[in-house]
Parts: structure tokens; C-alpha cells; sequence
């Protein structure tokens, strides 16, 4: 095991009907700033839950946050956050609004070009107004951590920066608010989830016997209960295991004292930011690719995971490498997420596009082992078409 | 899964050499006050390091703590805490050490008798000094959670209290400072951290899947590495995969959202107040009369356990739940830890004197049901002679 620094300080409110705890959460005194997204909160009656809890509070309201938050809509959002003085930002959807809100959080405390804080991934931010989250979608773990992703639509750039200030002082999680969410969005979040577990788990063994026992069972929560959440949408308990599972797949702990991929989000979030395929759509297509470009350094927790998981343990080491990548190509396929580029009406033309994308964010050394630069991208995208 | 709250803002620093990290979470504006236990630290290099790490702040030591910190020798660090003024206590040590500075940081702040502080379980705590801990046993999991046990030597009782405003700042975990503990103390630990997590897991199935996973993860590491240990005191992977999983058995995440039985711990701690067992000793007595006396009600998890940890599935559930409980006895004994009341040289005769203490504590309806009177406990401890 590596050494780490842990430290999450959000606090989890899980459970049915404990939206009611903004009450608690949130003083009479404050100047509250809702953030939202496309407005399903307001038909699916999470927004009047919001207003119950929160009726003794001066709130204000910022709708609009799309899908892989746009830097230019956030810019608005700090305006209001400054013209009204608000002092504390809640933010009610999935990790789009998440995200997009711990921008506006530091974004509205910093003073200079806030673009600034994508391109320093953060190192700029010292300051943030307060936040706090209403998850209403199980998939980016952003609601327990502090990291955020931000798109400039402008010029098609899809980064992500972190810092300790945008952490989530405390975050509700509500499965029955993911009851009416379409398949496509829930099925997107049970792969981001899966694919989080992944990106820390299927790297090389370094004996960490708790995380890896962890990941193996975020991977066998969402591989069992995400099929059932698309047959019978509001299953509780399967909506409760799978919104804990995406919470617990990126809020540190399977970091901690182990190496880390993340090529393929790397990867996903050039394809995302060029041709705006779903962040999961993009998961789904390149981790098969990247395994099978580097089976050969992957392939002891290949074979872990393909046991541990997909109960694989007949034939070569080889072999089983290949089974296991099948069986999590079938694994997304399952749950409607299609795994080649060309089920997303894209080619190998793509390739140039995308490699010249991480080239201009200096993401030229991806991977574990910091060994895949954009002429290995390129290789392993020709296994995605 | 039933619906919770979570929060653990710990800082952990782990792995070898984070003890430096004091020089960090420490300013040399603070006035320090170090406490410890037996003097093992001095030995051991650990105090070493510590002052090494501390070279610019102003320090004082308070040693002597004993294991199942004493009330009274707590109150006299608690009159050191006044006389010097100090404003931060870093506890250098195991559970005992730990739980006893907690206890420490709460009294100096309370205008009272401090007694109040247990017969509240902490309730009437409102502020408390700030600690942080070095952590030199593998065990309890003071160290990143809120909860305290003290023992009143003179009243032989043995009792807890849980405060926020006792969490721990910042846990160093550095598995090199356990290399030259006793086996005893080795076993103990491991023992203690394995009980601490099947209280949180053999009691009935709530379907939460990622806490069961991890729970078995916990349980398969503490299976595996604690034999190893005991072989090679020197072994840094299994001491780390002992110190990692003995504190994620108690920083909170288990018990998200799942019943809690802790019978054998409450009936344990009267043992050990009244009779001086060692807390693990105590755990491995009472935890297989607990499962003996509550079979039926415990089946399910009980199968469950038997097939993720010790791969039994075979015979009827009666059968396998028969197995695991012999399985689990065996595994206490294997670590060098005794089973039996007799192996202590105490018999039938302790029981009214054990039942009468929980009636004093008001502990009198134990286990996650709720249903375990001293009656029931009196008929439990027959089945540990």
C-alpha cells in the first residue's frame, strides 16, 4: 500500500424524506442560491421539498446548469451570486449541477479571469462561497467530493479542477428522488460509477486488501442492482445500494493508497467536449479500449476482477483478461450504453481531433504509469471503432 | 437500508515516515500537550519522531495512561491541561491512550464534576480542547471516530461516551510504530477490530450491499493478515492492511444504515471493569455466546459470513451458521487469544455480579433487537464457561 492523506468532511444525510434536513442544515439568516438544471426538480416535486424545508430562508433561483456544465451559463450564475449577496449556494440535481456550482462557489470569491481556476486545476481558489447538494442522480460521486468538471463551450474544453474549499458541507441523498429520472441518465450513472471504481482498481496490485475488497464490492452492487433499477425504476433498495455505491466510488477512499488510471475519463472528456456524447457514453467506449491496448500491465487485477466479479477464473491469465473486458463491454451493453464509436455515428476521423485536444491540455502522459501519450491514444482508439 | 446520517472529518496521514506530518497540523504558536500510555514510545523511537516533528512548539508530556484509562489518572492530565495552559493535546498511543485523551480534552472544558461527562454519554459536552493522535496499535479505532471508554478504577465501571467535539483533528497512522508491540497486544488489536465489525454486521439483512461487501472485505484482511503478523512482526504490507482495516471498522461507514447488536461489547466491558481482561479477551469470550444464544435470529447474516469469509456453504443454515460460530472460535484461538471463561480462571460464579453492573449502567435491553435483558445475558455468559 502507497501512503495517502485522507480527509471528507461532508456529511451524508441518506435516506427517504431527508430533504427535511436543509432545515437543520441551513439557518433562517442565510441568502440561499438553488441551482438547478433543466427543471425536472420542478415536475418530479423535489423543488417544493427544497421550499418545505426551507421556508424561513431568504432563497434565490439559478436554473439552467446543462449536462457537462458550460463555463458561459456559470458566468451568469456568479453575477446573481454577487448582485444579490449570496452567502450560501444549494445545489439540487446530478453532478452537472454539482460541478457546475462549486465553480460558481469559487468562481464568485475569486477576483481576476475565473477561467483561471480551470487552467491552475484549482491552485488559485483560497476562498469559496459555502455549498451545499440535493443529489438527484447516482453517478459522479461529486456531491462528496471536491472536485468539479467544466465545459467552455466556446472552444470545446471539457477540465475538471479540485479544491478543498468546494467541498459539499453536507449532502442529501434521497433514492426515491431518482425514481423518474429516464433510463438513459440512470443507466449512464450506474457505468460513470462503475467506471470510477475501475479507474482505481484495474491498475497493478500493490496489497490493498481493503480497497480492493471495496471496489470489488461497489463493482458487484452496481453490476447486480443497476439492471434492476431499468426493470422496475423504483425499486428503493436498489436505488439506495447504487446511489451509495456511485458516492463511494469517488469520494477518496478507493484512492487511498493506491495508483490511479484515469485515461480513460481523461480520454472521454475530449470526445464529450468535441462531439458532446453523454459522459457515461464515452466511459463505456474507451476503458474497453485502453484494457486492451494495455492487457499485458494490467493484467493480475484483470484477472482479480474478472474472479472477484464476473466469477472468470477458467483458462490462460491471458484469457481471462480478454473474458473479463468482454464481460464488461456486455456489462454496459446491458444497461443500453453501446461501446464503439461507431454506434455514436463517429470514426476514425475523430482520432486527430481528439489527440490534438489533450495535447492543448498537456494531458500527454496518461495512465497509471504515466506511460500513454497522444500517439498511444491514437492506437488505442483504432480498438474503440 | 434504513436511512442515515455520516460524517467523519478526521485527517488521516498514513504510511511510513507521516509522523513529519505533525509539522504541519501543528503550529509552533500552540502549546502541546503529548500523552501517552506505558513509555513503550520511548523506546520505540515513536516519541522520538514525534518531538523531532514538534522541534519548534512548545510541549509537555503527560504519560502513564493505562489501558482502560482510569478516571482518575485522566484528571489529573486534566489539571495539568489548566495549570499550563495548553490548547492542543496529541494523543501518542492506542485505543486506550486515545479514548483517554478524548476524554481529557472534553473535562478541561467542562465546569463540573467531569463524571457527568459518562453519566451523559456525553451529552453535556458543548466544546472540548482539539486533539490529534499518532497512532502506535492497530485496534479500537479511537482515531477517527467521536466515541470514548473510560473506567472509574475506584467503582470498577467501565463506560463510554460519544461527543462531536471530540473527533479527533488528524490521525498519523504509520503501521512501522506497531512492528514492536507484544503479540499479545498484536492479537488483541486484530481480534478487537474483527469484533467490531461483525457487531455492525451479524445481526439481520437490511440489503445494504456496499457496507455488507465492506464488511466482509474487513473481515477477509484481518482473516488473513493477522496470522502473518503474529509470524513476522516486521511484515509492513499485512501491518498496514491491519492499521487501514482496524480503522475503517470503526470510523462509521459500517453502520451506515445497518442495525448495530454490541451486546458483546457493553457485557464485555463489565468483565473487563470488574475483572481486568483484556478488552479483546473480553470480545472473544462473550461474541460466540452471543451468536450461540441468538443463532436463530442471527441466521441469515450468520450463512452470509460463513460463505464470504470462511467459503462454508455446505449443510443446512442451522448447520452453517454452527460452522461459522466454530470457524470465528477457532480464528480467536488461532491468534492466541482464549474462548472461554474457564481459560481466565473465572466460571458461573462472575454472572450475577456481570448482570448486576449492567442494570447499574442501564444497559438492559442489548443487541440490535433490543431484547437482551440481563436475564437473557446471565443465560448467555452459560454457554462462555
Amino acid at each position: 500500500m502507497d501512503n495517502f492523506t485522507f480527509h471528507n468532511p461532508a456529511r451524508i444525510h441518506f435516506g427517504r424524506g431527508q430533504i427535511s434536513q436543509l432545515a437543520n442544515e441551513i439557518t433562517p439568516d442565510m441568502r440561499v442560491l438553488i441551482t438547478y438544471g433543466g427543471g425536472s426538480i420542478k415536475t418530479n416535486g423535489v423543488l417544493d421539498q427544497v421550499k418545505a424545508a426551507l421556508k424561513d430562508v431568504t432563497v434565490f433561483e439559478f436554473g439552467g446548469i446543462e449536462p457537462n456544465p458550460h463555463y458561459e451559463t456559470l458566468q451568469k450564475a456568479i453575477e446573481v451570486v454577487k448582485a444579490e449577496k449570496i452567502d450560501f449556494l444549494l445545489a439540487v440535481g446530478g453532478g452537472s449541477v454539482i460541478d457546475g456550482t462549486k465553480f460558481i462557489a469559487a468562481g464568485a470569491k475569486y477576483q481576476g479571469d475565473t477561467w483561471d481556476i480551470i487552467e491552475s486545476r484549482g491552485g488559485v481558489v483560497t476562498d469559496a462561497i459555502p455549498l451545499g447538494c440535493v443529489l438527484t442522480l447516482a453517478a459522479t460521486g461529486s456531491e462528496m467530493n471536491s472536485t468539479s468538471v467544466v465545459t467552455r463551450a466556446e472552444t470545446q474544453d471539457k477540465l475538471f479542477f479540485s479544491s478543498s474549499h468546494v467541498f459539499p458541507l453536507f449532502s442529501v441523498l434521497d433514492p426515491e428522488t431518482t425514481y423518474t429520472l429516464p433510463p438513459r441518465q440512470t443507466a449512464n450513472g450506474v457505468v460513470d460509477a462503475y467506471v470510477h471504481t475501475l479507474e482505481q482498481y484495474i491498475t497493478y496490485p500493490v496489497n490493498a486488501k481493503v480497497q480492493d475488497a471495496l471496489a470489488e464490492g461497489l463493482l458487484n452492487t452496481l453490476k447486480e442492482e443497476g439492471p434492476k433499477v431499468l426493470e422496475n425504476p423504483t425499486d428503493y433498495d436498489a436505488r439506495a445500494n447504487i446511489m451509495w455505491a456511485a458516492t463511494m466510488a469517488l469520494n477518496g477512499l478507493l484512492s487511498t493508497g493506491t495508483p490511479g488510471d484515469w485515461a480513460t475519463h481523461l480520454i472521454g472528456q475530449e470526445i464529450t467536449g468535441l462531439y458532446g456524447l453523454d459522459h457515461g457514453q464515452t466511459l463505456a467506449i474507451v476503458m474497453p479500449a485502453v484494457w486492451k491496448y494495455r492487457k499485458a500491465a494490467k493484467q493480475a487485477k484483470l484477472v482479480q476482477y474478472a474472479a472477484a466479479v464476473w466469477n472468470i477464473t477458467e483458462g490462460s491469465a491471458d484469457s481471462i483478461a480478454d473474458q473479463a473486458i468482454t464481460a464488461t463491454e456486455n456489462f454496459f451493453e446491458q444497461m443500453g450504453i453501446k461501446t464503439r464509436l461507431a454506434d455514436y455515428g463517429l470514426g476514425a476521423e475523430i482520432i486527430p481531433a481528439v489527440t490534438a485536444k489533450l495535447e492543448e491540455h498537456g494531458h500527454v502522459a496518461l495512465g497509471e504509469h504515466g506511460d500513454i501519450t497522444p500517439k498511444e491514444v491514437a492506437e488505442l482508439l483504432e480498438l474503440a471503432l
